[in-house]
């Protein structure tokens, strides 16, 4: 029986908004992950579209602080905590698990490359060790495209079979369907499986998967919920189609500043461009190109402007 | 004419002493920094082979203070500074910088690829500008097998070209010679150009570079400055050969451990085997096979045994 304590759904790594300092602004990422639970869509912050690895420790402490202090559900929030440097991770990763998330999305250490899965295993075991908390669910973040550090086959089981109740899921962000295909025919339990993005969500639910943690829910939330809450609808092919017109279309562009574009045209907030080096904003031509598609696809994220605080 | 505020000669990126809690130990870092000192080597603490991004913000700021504290002078100090975030790299940095240390070594942020020099170019300027210290001297860090982000020429010439007093050197640890010899022949005055290893100790010094920063330092840190100061001698050739020995043996290895494995060995100190994950420790039978090799050479670590706290 699915235990209700993991987690399922579809999430939103949400885009960060900065000021035009670069500084973090925590009222406009309330804004946006308030209208995200309006959508039914989970609040994976601080994932790669986060810019998570662009911000401080201390930033993202005081930032999931603030969302949890404006009444945003720790049971809905899924934050990214893993780091490069050990006492990193454990510092954000007991934070996250004291403040009762749902989640912790862990990446490997990702500075030093060909590392061994020994050296992997060893790194997740003293995290989970050091926080050593009963509320730390942890999902792993396969994301090797970026990271360059892959999470084996090998490494999964090993985890999940010395810490059965932590290691509880991962996001599959490799682009690779085999990879995922692999993982979901384990028989891992109630090992929670969430692709990457919405391009694999309907295969994942088929192959028993919990969901998707995608990018292009910052933009699109409705409709991926909607594909996830009825993937055994006899119209879910079409659906799936459907939604790969929106994601194609943004994965033609740099997505996080493509992201910040769409929401900072959607919610009239041009501070919503700003992003922090080493990414760029998006140039305005290729912005008003990117737009002038979305305004002919009849494009707009309803109620976003609806959310006051 | 050479400016005596810039760096030259050899560094070593010193390798980090930790417990078998995985905690750093100061003293004997200042140890082993005072002995490289001896040895006319400079200390690039905080490399990557310091096993630098392993380690936090805060830890990083109490050895370097620690390290001046017993009495390394901070103009043979070069601590490696680059981190992934912003605010990161601002407030180690500056650290460095008000601590009268004579560079800092700066990655540019690693996780984010396939970004634009623009942005990179922009990661730097906002340090430089937020640190706004004339006592900044940046050393960049070139080394995109690890980093997998490149530090192009046209990006260099821009950095030198905005910031001429700021960013004044760069350690080539591309492993590509023709990358070095481009900016060696680019007429970039005395922009101090580092050799990422002994490898090209010889053709950096004969085309007009600084020296070398190199792993391999930490272990014959005598001979490597010996070919650095004897560059113009008649056996300069042979002696860069010789070097090559020692470092081709080392090489086979996983380098981290194994040299911490010919330290540990040489100061009767078997905690210098630990290392932090995502690392491994030298397989014991591996280790007794390096050492075994390092002996029938004869090799052994001048004077680190009398070097007392």
């Amino acid at each position: 029986m699915p235990n209700p304590s993991r987690c399922s759904g579809v999430f939103a790594p949400v885009v960060m908004p900065f000021g035009k300092d670069l500084s973090v602004d925590a009222r406009r990422l309330i804004r946006q992950c308030k209208w995200l639970l309006t959508q039914n869509v989970g609040i994976a912050v601080f994932g790669t579209n986060s810019e998570a690895n662009s911000l401080s420790v201390d930033e993202k402490i005081e930032l999931l602080d603030h969302l949890i202090d404006a009444g945003i559900d720790p049971s809905r929030l899924m934050p990214g905590t893993g780091l490069c440097a050990l006492p990193d991770t454990v510092r954000l990763t007991r934070h996250v698990a004291e403040s009762g998330c749902a989640g912790a999305l862990m990446l490997p250490p990702f500075y030093y490359k060909g590392v061994s899965d020994d050296g992997l295993y060893r790194s997740y075991a003293e995290v989970i060790e050091r926080v050593a908390s009963d509320r730390l669910k942890i999902y792993l973040y396969h994301i090797p495209p970026i990271s360059q550090i892959a999470i084996s086959i090998g490494l999964i089981e090993r985890l999940i079979n010395d810490f059965p109740d932590t290691v509880v899921g991962i996001k599959d962000s490799s682009g690779d369907w085999n990879n995922t295909k692999t993982m979901l025919e384990a028989g891992w339990g109630d090992f929670r499986i969430f692709a990457g993005s919405e391009s694999f969500l309907l295969q994942t639910m088929r192959g028993g998967g919990a969901g998707c943690i995608s990018a292009t829910a910052n933009i699109n939330p409705a409709a991926i919920y909607d594909l996830y809450s009825n993937w055994q609808a006899p119209n879910a092919d079409s659906k799936q189609q459907e939604l790969m017109v929106l994601r194609d279309l943004v994965q033609n562009y740099p997505v996080i500043p493509a992201l910040k574009s769409i929401v900072a045209h959607n919610s009239n907030d041009p501070d919503w461009l700003h992003v922090r080096p080493p990414l760029d904003t998006l140039d305005p031509s290729l912005r008003d190109e990117l737009l002038a598609q979305l305004a002919a696809m009849e494009f707009h994220m309803e109620g976003l402007r609806d959310i006051t605080l």
